[in-house]
């Protein structure tokens, strides 16, 4: 089922629900015209619904595989890779000094969103090297951004990043990897890393390693962290390739899917790289990287989601069974349990991506403005667009199974590639329960502030659209009001008590906003989308209520049950 | 992670919760004596830990395989099935005068909720037979009856089922295969049936098929089905087997799990085949087979679910992760939302569990007793096991895969395999939107007068229970006076708007009697019972006020948005 670029979709969200026109109003992202928004989508959807999303079966079906040392990917993913990096899409939020096109971020959402739909797998690789694009941007020497970035961006290089290590997941700090300085200023990187996605491939030719190391006598734990640039392939300064580094491929992952990526166990053998950003300052230049890269894996659970549920909705309007009032024809979509999961799944991405976008808006503007409450507004939503994104991929990719009855469960279906490729976004980068735990801790940091901040938005506008649409309005101001009374709470209890609720309460804040969303969409939109906010705010909000008294709970009653019960 | 079977949780089940003594004190029953009980449940324990837990990840490494017209199944899978019919288990329910055990079915819901969590795959061909040795128990003559069950139950041959035909699925009465009557007495079937679990195999020496198929003339609809029994070997009035029956496994499926577990595209070309109870009551006699195999899926959800707690609780008390106030040792159980993942795991399973156990003790009572009431309580509770057993599989082990974080997505590491494997219970045996259907439906015919009857018990028990735990048992009260409203609306409505609402019922249904089910636990039980009764009253319970919302939000705004809005 070939893959068809929402784009009317996005226009609305970004005309009428996140108001991306400040973004274009600022000096920094001027020339994000509306013209030139228009245009640059709609080359975005070309390539994912023409190159990409034909390559979607081929990943799952060859999976990445490693031969005598070397990477071998899909057929057609080489010539994939190519023309995303050929069309300039590597660096379209990155700096025009070194080739980049600069727009927003919130642009780079909207493509990461298309190319996670058409085939994720493969969007993974351009997700890394904009990552590490980012990083060396903010943190690298001048040298090394002249000498790496324009690879980068033009697609001749790509970039991962080497945190995990068998002892080290979601501590980092635990890590063991070593940098010995050398006296040309180099360093000597050893140690082994694992889940490095796309940590080699045959789609270019080089791969440069951002990885997480310790320099001799470092303090231990996450304040000895250093960040160290280590190419596969040792560039000259003019950037012609010279020796192999010291560096290898052990083995790839057998995973549950996402075949197309290669997940390398990674072994540094005395590399040879050179530090990015300070001393031991590792960790605030990989967070740099790491928030928009959450940011990015939220919204590949909702492409994969859109993916998913577009998969799902054409099978529905053709497969033909059983016959009821409203169903002459005999398509199962007519029928009102089949009818309810479609307009659910389209109700969840839309709040989903209104979230990822707002996200996105605040990062813009904080960039633009530097001003102090964007940068807070971008760091509050961060994890709740990671989590709720990748909760939203996994929770649509499997009822969309569900929509395909029998044909769900067999492979050459493709829906169960969505479930089986999406499930691991809820892992990496922080797993979901990582950002519950930053959502309740560190970004409640303010005492709340910029949590009723943005309640207070949501209530603002509910109040306003009461004259419009009372009884949605009502709903949605008494969650946002629910919402602050729990957030209250929170900000005054214990980090044990809190991060025993916050995977709930995370999933309540994301409820309120998709329906805040959501309402805006009724008020802005047509009748379809009024009655896209009524499946939502009826059907989907009312859990909030039963998510805020799970994120009241406390931890005692979890810390009576010991261990061995729970083992009885 | 070898399985071990929760035997004192199924004895807690079994003598406090769901008062399986009564079925002791029938006359048909009065060998389950305690004694007795713990016999047999030790004995299938020792088979599911030391035969069936070892082959779970070999039926995924070598998925059954079609060469040469012939299936075969992964290696140990003959000798596992081999030690299956041995020990009797075919036949635990079965009439002893074939050679049954004649035992509840309430012990072989506990049998196989004890395979499913060993080695789903496996289990699956065993609860195939179970299924087929009572419909021809309570459908077939005299001579069928016993030329058939001493095999099947002996485990010398095997039982399918044969539905569903590529336009025929939920939609059973679309079906075309084809019976001619012959002079004998014996009809010549043809026809195509796709999904056919254990369709064919190497495990048996023959395998009968259970057809549904239309006489010549037959009304349209499932008016017009008859039973047929196909074997594919024909066997001698003495069992001895004779000529090859002209049906042939076409094709095998490649599906995204229970690979060890053959799914068979069968065709059928005039084969010889015997009719099964009277002609055109083909679909009545499948539903006597259908809603004990409902009743055997939901279960099979609710082992895999056993089965992917055990492998998380394993790894997250090995796993050292991370340092917290609770957390010196530093195991990730320690952590706040790593055991509460863990303890809504055992709460929901716990649940799960004891609707099951309660509707196959109504079942038992229906047949011991033959009162109607209790034919009615099953009737009620068995979309219910159906649909949360399975909900809960999938959730559990999906959380699974969570707890493990990014070594859930490895293969190796078998908690994938769990979600993969368990992932079609939500779909085969009448998918959960149509169990939904059939709770709101057909089991509302009566006007709600099963459901009253049971939330009558609910709220009686709270009552009873504000004494010890006045909180607990008063949000039990709410929750089962909510449901009680619920179903009052329900049973005014038109099919449509009940359909729209349906599975939101029917869960926030299973919500109330976890609640009720853990309540009793908490007044029978110990501590460590009472507080994971906390934990599902407190966290999960909650979950059931906007389920019903959803379920009274009716089908207008669903059929409001047209299809075309739902591609826009």
């Amino acid at each position: 089922m070939p893959y068809r670029a929402p784009l009317q979709d996005f226009d609305f969200l970004l005309d009428h629900i996140v108001a991306f026109d400040q973004v274009r109003r600022t000096d920094r992202f001027a020339e994000a015209s509306p013209e030139t928004t228009t245009a640059i989508l709609t080359e975005a959807a070309r390539l994912c619904e023409e190159v990409m999303s034909p390559l979607q079966r081929a990943g799952d079906l060859n999976p990445a595989r490693l031969e005598n040392g070397i990477v071998r990917t899909a057929p057609g993913y080489a010539d994939g890779f190519r023309a995303i990096a050929e069309g300039g899409w590597l660096g379209i939020a990155a700096d025009p000094e070194y080739g980049g096109m600069g727009l927003p971020q919130t642009l780079a959402v909207v493509l990461n969103d298309m190319m996670s739909s058409a085939c994720l797998s493969l969007e993974l690789c351009p997700l890394m090297s904009q990552g590490q694009i980012e990083a060396l941007e903010h943190h690298a020497d001048d040298w090394m951004k002249a000498l790496y970035l324009p690879k980068l961006i033009s697609g001749e290089w790509t970039g991962t990043m080497n945190l995990t290590e068998p002892q080290a997941g979601s501590d980092v700090g635990a890590l063991r990897s070593k940098a010995e300085p050398q006296p040309d200023g180099s360093f000597r990187i050893s140690g082994q890393k694992i889940y490095i996605s796309w940590g080699d491939h045959d789609m270019a030719e080089n791969v440069c390693h951002l990885v997480l190391a310790r320099l001799p006598g470092a303090p231990e734990g996450t304040k000895g962290i250093s960040l160290f640039m280590v190419p596969k392939i040792i560039p000259d300064a003019d950037g012609s390739l010279g020796a192999r580094n010291s560096l290898r491929v052990v083995s790839l992952e057998h995973k549950m899917g996402l075949h197309g990526s290669p997940t390398a166990v990674m072994e540094y053998d005395n590399a040879i790289g050179w530090m990015v950003g300070a001393p031991n300052k590792g960790m605030a230049a990989m967070f740099t990287m790491m928030n928009n890269a959450r940011v990015g894996v939220g919204v590949q659970g909702i492409g994969a989601a859109e993916g998913a549920f577009q998969h799902a909705l054409a099978y529905a309007r053709e497969r033909r069974q059983g016959r009821t009032p409203q169903n002459a024809a005999g398509a199962i979509i007519e029928h009102a349990d089949v009818r309810r999961m479609l307009s659910m799944m389209k109700a969840e991405i839309f709040a989903a991506r209104a979230i990822a976008l707002a996200n996105s808006v605040a990062i813009d503007m904080a960039r633009a403005t530097g001003a102090d409450e964007w940068a807070a507004r971008a760091a509050l939503l961060t994890p709740i667009t990671k989590a709720q994104g990748t909760d939203t991929g996994i929770e649509v990719a499997s009822t969309g199974i569900q929509v395909h009855g029998g044909m769900g469960f067999i492979e050459e279906t493709g829906a169960a590639q969505y479930l089986r490729d999406v499930r691991v976004t809820a892992i990496y980068e922080g797993t979901n329960g990582i950002q519950a735990m930053d959502l309740v801790g560190r970004k409640m940091m303010d005492g709340g502030e910029a949590a009723f901040r943005l309640l207070q938005e949501v209530e603002d506008f509910a109040e306003s659209a009461r004259a419009s649409f009372p009884d949605l309005a009502d709903d949605v101001w008494q969650a946002a009001e629910s919402l602050r009374e729990t957030t209250e709470w929170l900000v005054a209890q214990d980090m044990t008590d809190r991060a025993a609720g916050g995977a709930a309460y995370l999933r309540a804040f994301a409820r309120v906003l998709g329906a805040h969303f959501h309402l805006k969409a009724a008020i802005e939109g047509d009748n379809a989308r009024q009655m896209l906010a009524r499946v939502f705010i009826q059907r989907i909000l009312p859990e909030h209520a039963g998510l805020l008294m799970q994120a009241r709970a406390g931890a005692k009653v979890l810390y009576a049950l010991s261990d061995d019960d729970l083992a009885a």
